[in-house]
């Protein structure tokens, strides 16, 4: 590596002129200046400057998986920024009680000199969103207006662009379409999980009737045709057919195979090699569950500033907000693998061939 | 004071010897123990401990506010102690990270020796929520059922007791409407503020003109359609009668009077003699906000730990948590006071007379 | 106010196309980027943005401290301002965990391309320090020479010149020796208080006496040496010229008027009138412990990534900021007088020609 | 496994009746209750079902280290629980703040009916330090006195019997030594590391004459000094019999050969097989540092309560916190390997033999 031959300065190298020169309220330019708008600028920008960060680590996440095989290294490296992901996350939230100490009242003084612009217009959100997986053709129809429509020529583009890469959700599913854990000579394991899993709901339907007495008509219907519900969700998963349905419906977003294997991880993520694998598919629905959050929470702030008045980009902010953050789920399918999971006692047990593969060559060398 | 004569040994004072006799696992009575169960236990017997505070404070405000006249240095206290509520609902939330920690594998094991336990027998919590203000007769049909309906007769009764007391809710109405600053001599502050918010929804109506031309068809409806929304919202708060429709139709449960003293407060939180009345309101929100916050989050984990598998109570505990945190606010009448804030320049000024009555007497002195 | 004719774009706004070109990793110029430098550029910019905030709090606040007198409505706006920094602080610290993402040998790739650029060349957080009331005089020799001696010519003099403008401690200090309740006709307070003061210390040393069967010597005599120590403490307060002699061995900061104004507030501030001044008071004391807490933090996290390995600014970043967390607090005379505090039975009662003063004109007129 | 034949009901389960029982305030027996008494009572109860928890897991960690070879599955079970203890710590530090909503005036009311409790004498809390590794002989005198002098004859008993086991410290270095990766036939590991660490502090060196320009003497002298001390410092570690003076001045526990173990993982803890067994010592060294914060954090509560009055074990709290917050690390030896950590790029590459032995049999079997 060549040094630097110049001494390095703080202030320089952070570039913070620059930097610091970037907030210009405009309530200072039509008349006197509104204390409060510096915050909301610099909250913004903090914002901007985390979502570049996000952008960074998926970016370099998604190079990893798109190598022809995922070295364990990598899936360490990849595990490490994903949780980076979620401590930046994490301030994300936080910085919600930041704005929240604005009150109504301050906002209201500059909120028109803002008109139409829109939060909806951050091109690095609308980035991440993209990456992560969820495209523009899987938005409502209301809500995929908002997400392109607002942009500028540029920033819709440099979506568009984006768009046509795959996405992480696409990789994902490569991946986990390779993994070759469950079939082996004879070894049919989802055969095992199917016995297992009917042994299961006999013993539920079992302790609804055990319970019958202590329960009124209702809850009794109620708690029948739930657990008619659950071996109609098992059997959508077993049979390909049904998932594939599934999937027309807009309801699951992963194919069969990938989603028994993601099922597989999180069934056996005690095995040392699948210990890396469950910790990735772990926080990927952590990221998207905080993302959700974040809206939510976000569609609070946006309430409690302006209850049902018309938001700075025209809209009727609170409520768009509120259903956005209902929808925009990505890793849905992983989250909702935890139906699936069985109690250790009914779990199938692997046959040797298998678990030597899941465990360490230098271990299972000594034994 | 007498002085106790016997020197005070830690773990008696606390009653260790008892409090920690009473983990006891069902699993071990049953097979082997469940590691997990101990987690189990003690998360939830914690909760009771922090309802049981909760409580307490919250009898101690119903107190003060029984009184005929609420105390300055009252208001002070019922302030703090709100405060102190809303710190321990940080800890209810956080400790919902500790209960995350059992896998649903490792739940599965012990789930089946619960039934058909349910934290919906937890009276504690059902008091509190009566409480605060919600009744029994305010629940959805299959809400009421569960409030009530699980738990056995001493806990039942416990529960229609509190009911027939006045809840905070009833309480801080008293107390609202017996706030006098709007009215005095001739003036009707009402009636400028009604003027002041025509002007505002005026300059609404022309930013959506203003902007017509950068949007889509379907959003300049959408946002005249909302302009008439918010219209319709104000008048609905300024005339008695169509308020009265709003609690009628179960939308509101404030009376008029009461939400206009309130929203002043609001307005004029600044001034000196509002600052700890304005905190007071504030504080309803934010723990109506942190329990509506925590049943969401409550039921996320159930649904991590059962999927849609039925819960321990038999309850398919996912769907009905989610609905029953939508559905249980308090206090959304004080939230949904910030449509009605006015920005500072359109704010009618208080008449001396008025603003006399909000300074501190040795200011006003002074001046 | 004059309509902005333009509409307002969410980019342009926040001027993100400069904002996003400040990211600009050393390690590209000379080698191969070092995936993780972008995130330590950006968690410092993010820093100084946040410094940039505080600032425009603190000055504002500095603001209504130099006027003659200080409006009761100010007040509250200096409250929330405070608050708002506690708030922003609280990121600070949880920020910490972000950089803490990267690994010593992730942060060791491009280390010595930084040299010798240090944190403590921050200049905005410099001028926080000199704000708030920290002058390079009262800093330790070597502390002083890290404190100025690594900037260069223009932010060394931007400092200087903060420096010859009144500190928030001193403006504070002016504050508080305007407050005029302690004396009123015959009634002298700190003439009962101090009468108080030594019924509750006899009563601490009767304690002393009736447990000494069960202390060992050691004890005895460590716990009499302290209660001569706490009487000692209590006579520096009340004799002016003990006081004084504090401050000239640089253990005390604030006068003794100001001191005991202080004082008078914190044990009356449940009075109507005192309660935001107490607010403004346990603000001070919290942000000057978060700071502390802070750089305590930032101390280790500089020793996660290099352990006792020299800084980038050539320091040995350690032991330095552990020896700067420790010496830098401000409002530690306000953190201290919790010492001087009595249990609410041995309270003077104020006479009512004080009291009529700390309550609010309109209820006194009722009364 | 044998089905319950009763329903369970939630409030038998937990032991509620019995539970709420406990909290029993003393100032109700002498005279008027004190509101605040519940809250401390019920805070410090908390503590202790949450200390039950943190026994129930180290307890079960300690188990599964004892086993002469520690399987790869147990391994993320110990790591997972160390992850439920970190979790259930960052409640204990939260509920400092509950505990600070009271404030002194009120916690003075009846402090004097504890006398001389003390949380010193939480049996509970000293259980887990000795487990920990923390032996009594380690304590400073006066420490050891508190240790152990105030607790009764019972808990003193629990105590010392619980000296006599293995510490998890000790089990940790057990299981450290027994790692065989270093050593491969002609691979000498520690060699080439040697050679590395010149590499680096030579460049360091190179670092500081390159920047003397900037620097004043004094700044030179320090870091030439400090440099000097680094290379002691690695000495120190590579030298067994260095390593074991510094064991013998009590500045470090662990032996070398653990020490440089340690160190091996952190320094390739990017290897598949190396990713529990870090995550392991990163818990270990997270839960104490946590444990130092808690310890500093109630020292400073104690001081918001009391100033620098006795406690209500007629200690001066304060002071005695804050040195034993100071002093009670367990694991610093595996905190202060940071310092020798090497930039990856000087970092010696491992022989395909070891390798091998680092990477799953089902990869390398693959490749």
């Amino acid at each position: 590596m060549n040094r630097p031959t110049e001494p390095t300065y703080y202030g320089d190298y952070l570039d913070l002129n620059t930097l610091l020169s970037t907030q210009n309220p405009k309530s200072a330019k039509y008349g006197e200046e509104s204390h409060d708008e510096t915050l909301f600028i610099i909250v913004h920008q903090v914002y901007e400057l985390w979502f570049k960060q996000i952008l960074h680590e998926m970016h370099s996440i998604a190079a990893y998986l798109k190598a022809p095989k995922l070295e364990d290294d990598h899936l360490a490296t990849i595990v490490a920024r994903l949780d980076r992901i979620k401590k930046i996350q994490s301030l994300l939230l936080d910085q919600l009680t930041v704005m929240e100490s604005m009150t109504p009242m301050d906002f209201l003084e500059f909120r028109d000199l803002l008109v139409p612009a829109s939060g909806f217009q951050s091109v690095q959100f609308r980035e991440v969103e993209v990456l992560m997986g969820l495209r523009t053709h899987n938005r409502k129809k209301v809500d995929r207006e908002y997400f392109l429509g607002r942009l500028n020529q540029q920033d819709r583009e440099r979506i568009l662009k984006i768009e046509e890469e795959k996405s992480l959700l696409e990789l994902i599913q490569d991946w986990l379409e390779r993994m070759p854990f469950a079939k082996k000579g004879n070894f049919d394991f989802w055969k095992e999980y199917e016995s297992a899993v009917k042994q299961m709901l006999d013993s539920d339907e079992a302790i609804i009737n055990n319970n019958l007495a202590t329960l009124s008509d209702i809850q009794k219907e109620a708690q029948l045709e739930n657990l008619q519900a659950t071996k109609r969700t098992f059997d959508s998963l077993l049979d390909e057919k049904l998932h594939n349905e599934q999937i027309e419906k807009g309801k699951r977003k992963l194919s069969q195979k990938g989603t028994l294997n993601a099922l597989f991880i999180m069934l056996y993520r005690n095995e040392p090699m699948l210990h890396l694998p469950y910790l990735f598919l772990n926080s990927l629905i952590d990221i998207d569950e905080n993302f959700t959050t974040w809206r939510y929470r976000h569609a609070l702030m946006a309430h409690r500033l302006l209850g049902t008045k018309i938001g700075t980009g025209g809209s009727s902010g609170h409520h768009y907000l509120k259903m956005a953050a209902e929808n925009n789920r990505v890793y849905e399918d992983l989250f909702n693998l935890s139906t699936f999971i069985l109690p250790k006692n009914l779990l199938p047990s692997l046959p040797e061939e298998v678990k030597k593969n899941l465990h360490f060559y230098f271990e299972s060398k000594k034994n």
